[in-house]
């Protein structure tokens, strides 16, 4: 058995033990590790790791003097636990911990550090070559996202008819040669020339996706992780109630411990003609009952909008249900939902054919300010045609548009707002998106209005909140990234703008 | 008595009387005339035009030869009819008749030349001075517009707080050198500082309009005349129903014999504090029984739609309800009121304060051909800022911004439609919007088809429609207003686009 005397809070303690290997030792054995600290105590289940290693991983949510044990089916004398101690130490710089739900409708790390999400969709960045996915982690060190969507199982859709470099069973997939532009949505897995054992996992597949995850979490990036998806032509997407049921608890197991991961059921769930609700509803259930850690979840929709307000959703993962309308609906969301609204899906910035990826950069960016003036957050995608057919939405790699240091710029104002999020300030005017900070209730000035113009040209504003309280008016061109000083007003003021789309008035209270 | 011994088709016949002038000559007395030609015979009522002359004007729909008899209380010898005869001639060039409702939801004039409607709004440009209404007709001339929306009454609203070059009435007006941007909201003329006599109608203010009304119809142009509104100082918005009448009555005697004339019962409606359902719908009734040559007749809301399916409402005249969607919309108001759809304000372009008020060419020019390839049609104002504070949308005069010329490049599009006008053609694909011909029903493949891609930049398009129809393709570029001819194809076949906004592709079928 080997673990390490010292570990971080809010990383990983791994447990590592020799165990059996005759039968099949996914499905014919267990482990189990218990872990106690001061603060807690916490039951985990472990995994097969190949080669007779079982490993348990742990995420401790607490410094100090831990103990554990492991026990289970695993090795020869089952019954009997081995048992070791650590420490906990405190987190360092960069270390905030989970993200969680914050203000009821935003997030915030679990040490209190307000958490605007900034996401972008690179479905299966991951399962790419060395060399792309290393452009990939170039790309992500820019800073812009602090959220990836990605897919554990591999992708079969439009621009991504190519092998991932390696499959989550034991078996070999369909021949891929004859797959072209016309034919590709004729293979859909259900009946397909796959042959996969669903009870032996490939742990080359694992590893390299928990090591994708690892280094994320150093970047400082959460990992909204796809568990299922409809783009299939391996049957994955049709597995029975019990191979799936095997594989969330293999990916529990592996994944959970890593902080940064966010369940994401699925993918457009409403497209996987093989599950029902019911299924949903019990994967769910999977992860409220296997994930300690109680990572965020939710479940993606393409036509039809899942019920975000059952009790196991933490916030909601929404695509767009109109063409013209996506982050505008943001505020609405929040009414019926009760919970954060991140429109993961918003149309991606881009030229193909599909409408869902071929909005400009300045549409890209005026939705993001409409989901964040509406106390909402957004995802970011990319679908540049590309000389090597490499999209950013699908394959990661390098990006092509102007959209993603545009967010880093929101970013970057959404980072000064008091305390956790933004509500949407409902008032008279409704040619205009105004914001104030969410905790501030029963106001009739609040400390600090975030005033945004979408895609109107206006040469001023008229401002009036009261006649004495004073504001420091900034004029923002969301744009061209620019924050222009205008000193401070009160009573009755006027604002002067350039005329042009894609402009903010961020108005701050001073003593 | 005088009369012309000749008219054209669809021109006027007025009819000029002496009469009494004692008492009040606009409520004391009556006149009358009965037209009657081979194929109709046509009852109206006459108007008091000062100097004791009194006049009846008769629209002709047929040619032929005319006889006609007045009668009426305007003169000493009440109850002996004044008679005469006349011939009507064939319409010239340019007199294509009133505009009709053609193919449910679209219009033609009266010789059945579709009317593809591209209207404008100037609210009083017909009450400014002489140098100004002639800078508006030049603009005018240059052909953009065929329909202008006008009030007849005069306009008190932000950047329109001046003096009207006339009056309707008899009488003087508040001061408005008490007036500034900050207190203007505060005259609503409900109990003001005016006095009027609303039994005496000013004719000056009559006869300048009418000559606009004969003016723009020479040119072709519809004047959707807005009767009453909102925007309001002086009481004409809260005159009593017996005024109201009196007014309606005048109106239609005056107006209704100019063949371009079109019945806005009001601008905004529903703010009208003074009027109820009950009153629009008398005033209706009035137009219906007092208008014999059935011009088109709406009215036009501000928050709250009216009820387009009552029989009298010949068309729709929308002001959008939302922020982001208004032209989007126009196939489902299609569906709900069964009527033409004009969408009549769908914010202006220009750079003022006002949401209404400040959205960009480029957008306007979206919304048109949105309205357009959704079976509808869509209306264009103007309110940029300028140094003599004259805004196209509230005074006329000159335009500054670049919608007006893709305007009119999309008229001419329109104009090549096969048959009457376009319906929206519902497919599975929700990311372009395609219009097929209106009157070509049942088809598995239609003649034409207009496909609008709107905000999205595709690099191509796929197309198929079966294996043997030849289709001439056209990539249209609605903003730069090139049309590119790509020749003829069939069965499965790519177009490749620029990747920019705005672009359209006409399909048309060959032989």
């Amino acid at each position: 058995m080997t673990f390490r005397s010292e570990v971080e809070k809010w990383c990983i303690q791994e447990v590592t033990a020799a165990g059996r290997t005759d039968g099949n030792p996914f499905t014919d054995y267990t482990i189990k590790g218990i872990f106690s600290g001061k603060n807690e105590t916490v039951s985990v289940h472990g995994f097969y790791d190949g080669d007779g290693i079982y490993k348990v991983r742990f995420m401790p949510s607490f410094e100090g003097h831990y103990k554990f044990t492991i026990e289970g089916t695993f090795c020869e004398n089952a019954g009997d636990p081995i048992s070791g101690e650590f420490d906990v130490i405190a987190p360092e710089h960069g270390n905030h911990g989970p993200v969680r739900v914050a203000n009821k409708y935003h997030f915030a790390y679990e040490d209190d550090t307000p958490y605007y999400s900034v996401g972008t969709t690179c479905y299966v960045w991951e399962l790419q070559s060395d060399d792309m996915i290393e452009r990939t982690f170039k790309t992500l060190r820019e800073g812009v996202f602090n959220k990836i969507r990605f897919c554990i199982f591999p992708k079969h859709y439009a621009y991504n008819l190519g092998e991932p470099r390696s499959y989550p069973y034991v078996g070999t997939p369909m021949d891929s040669s004859i797959l072209n532009d016309e034919n590709f949505g004729q293979y859909t897995g259900r009946e397909g020339d796959n042959n996969w054992d669903f009870s032996r996992f490939n742990l080359e597949h694992f590893r390299h996706i928990e090591r994708c995850i690892g280094r994320l979490s150093d970047m400082g990036i959460e990992a909204d992780l796809i568990v299922m998806h409809p783009y299939d032509r391996w049957g994955f997407a049709w597995m029975k109630p019990g191979d799936d049921d095997l594989y969330w608890n293999y990916v529990i197991a592996r994944f959970a411990a890593y902080r940064n991961v966010w369940w994401s059921l699925a993918n457009e769930y409403d497209l996987m003609g093989g599950k029902t609700l019911g299924d949903w509803e019990r994967n769910a259930g999977i992860i409220c009952s296997e994930d300690p850690y109680n990572h965020l979840r939710s479940i993606h929709n393409c036509k039809l909008m899942y019920d975000y307000t059952r009790p196991w959703v933490t916030h909601c993962s929404i695509q767009r249900q109109d063409l013209y309308k996506s982050a505008e609906l943001v505020d609405e969301y929040r009414v019926r939902y009760g919970k954060p609204v991140v429109m993961d899906e918003m149309a991606y910035e881009g030229d193909i054919q599909y409408g869902w990826g071929n909005i400009t950069a300045q549409e890209m960016v005026r939705r993001f300010w409409e989901a964040s003036c509406r106390g909402g957050y957004a995802g970011h995608g990319e679908t540049y045609l590309s000389a090597d057919n490499k999209l950013w939405w699908s394959h990661g790699g390098v990006l092509h548009g102007e959209s993603a240091e545009r967010l880093k710029f929101l970013h970057g104002i959404l980072a000064k707002t008091p305390g956790i999020g933004l509500k949407p300030y409902n008032k008279e005017r409704s040619d205009e998106v105004v914001a104030v900070p969410e905790e501030e209730q029963f106001c009739d000035v609040y400390s600090y209005y975030l005033c945004y113009y979408t895609f109107m040209q206006p040469r001023f504003r008229d401002f009036y909140f009261d006649d004495r309280t004073k504001f420091h008016v900034n004029v923002i061109d969301t744009w061209n990234m620019t924050v222009e000083d205008r000193g401070t007003y009160y009573g009755h003021f006027r604002i002067a703008l350039p005329g042009k789309q894609y402009m903010a008035v961020q108005l701050i209270k001073t003593e």
